[in-house]
């Protein structure tokens, strides 16, 4: 799910790129996309060398990915930033917690290819110099930003039902239900922050 | 102009990576876009230490080099490696020539950004594989070769119009027109050595 998550990321950040105001901006958010794929690279590789097929294994993830992102094609730049920013924010919350319970090395990988702060950096600093310019785009992107949060929620929810194994090791290794509980409390508290870093409320 | 080539070529070619038939040659194109945004970065580093904004000197080629990729939008993904082949291997070989009458390090600057042979290798093997499965293939494939080099060339026609600053460089440099006319020799003899190698036709 990740590798694909990789690769797909990499697909609609290099499209989203050219929603950019100006070449600047547009080579950021590429080279942004340009890590997405060199991670994809890492983790095909660790799936080559488990002996496990990529396009196998990223087969299940396809369609659930594609309908994410098209459900949440971005119509101007601060839309593609906000999913970039708060998409792959929630996204990398889920991965990261669920990175704890997975074995070494992969845990380490998994880690190694969450989005850096340098990104979110430059997301957030991008947003908020939007607000200022304009505080209507603070409700506006707001908006959509809980759109992203449902559709990415809706997706797990479907990936869930299909993927039974997913879910089983997160309630096995997280404990309990109310373990599971608690991991989802600690994706919504860092979801609320990263909105009010970024000037939007939840 | 190779500065933008770069940012466009990324662009182009990650669009192009969703021709891929499988994942696996979906990833194979993305990295090589990556490569491309890469390079794009160290160009416009060296720019900006030069004390030119690369916004402003990137500006003269948009039109050009976006006339080029509209008027040459692969409709599959053997097109698409075509391109990066064909139309790739021709605009490196005229930036190598050019390379050498610029000083370094910006020589070797422009020479480390061309293309790599592992890149060349990919869409040689692809385009061969694809030819042995349908000998058809050869001759749909050499026709949109010629077009794709009728295309570079009317838009480097146009830029000389737009440039006289660029191929004032070339002809001074080379010394006189004699030399200005082995350039675009070799260039030829190496574009029909390229087809060759790809089992294409001139």
């Amino acid at each position: 799910m990740v590798t694909y998550g990789e690769l797909s990321a990499f697909d609609r950040m290099a499209a989203d790129a050219r929603l950019a105001p100006d070449l600047e901006r547009r080579a950021a958010m590429s080279e942004m996309a340009a890590v997405e794929i060199a991670n994809y690279g890492r983790l095909a590789a660790r799936l080559g060398a488990l002996g496990v097929d990529p396009e196998t294994a990223m087969k299940p993830y396809i369609d659930v990915l594609g309908a994410y992102h098209d459900s949440t094609e971005p119509r101007d730049w601060l839309e593609a930033l906000t999913k970039a920013y708060v998409g792959d924010g929630v996204a990398d919350d889920f991965f990261r917690e669920v990175a704890a319970f997975i074995d070494e090395p992969d845990r380490q990988l998994v880690l190694d290819v969450l989005h850096g702060s340098r990104y979110q950096g430059f997301a957030v600093a991008e947003i908020r110099a939007a607000i200022t310019a304009d505080p209507k785009v603070a409700n506006r992107l707001s908006m959509w930003a809980r759109r992203l949060v449902g559709e990415a929620l809706s997706q797990a929810t479907r990936v869930s039902g299909q993927r039974p194994a997913l879910i089983a090791l997160i309630i096995d290794r997280a404990g309990d239900q109310a373990a599971v509980q608690q991991l989802f409390r600690r994706m919504t508290i860092a979801h609320t922050a990263r909105m009010s870093a970024a000037g939007l409320n939840n």
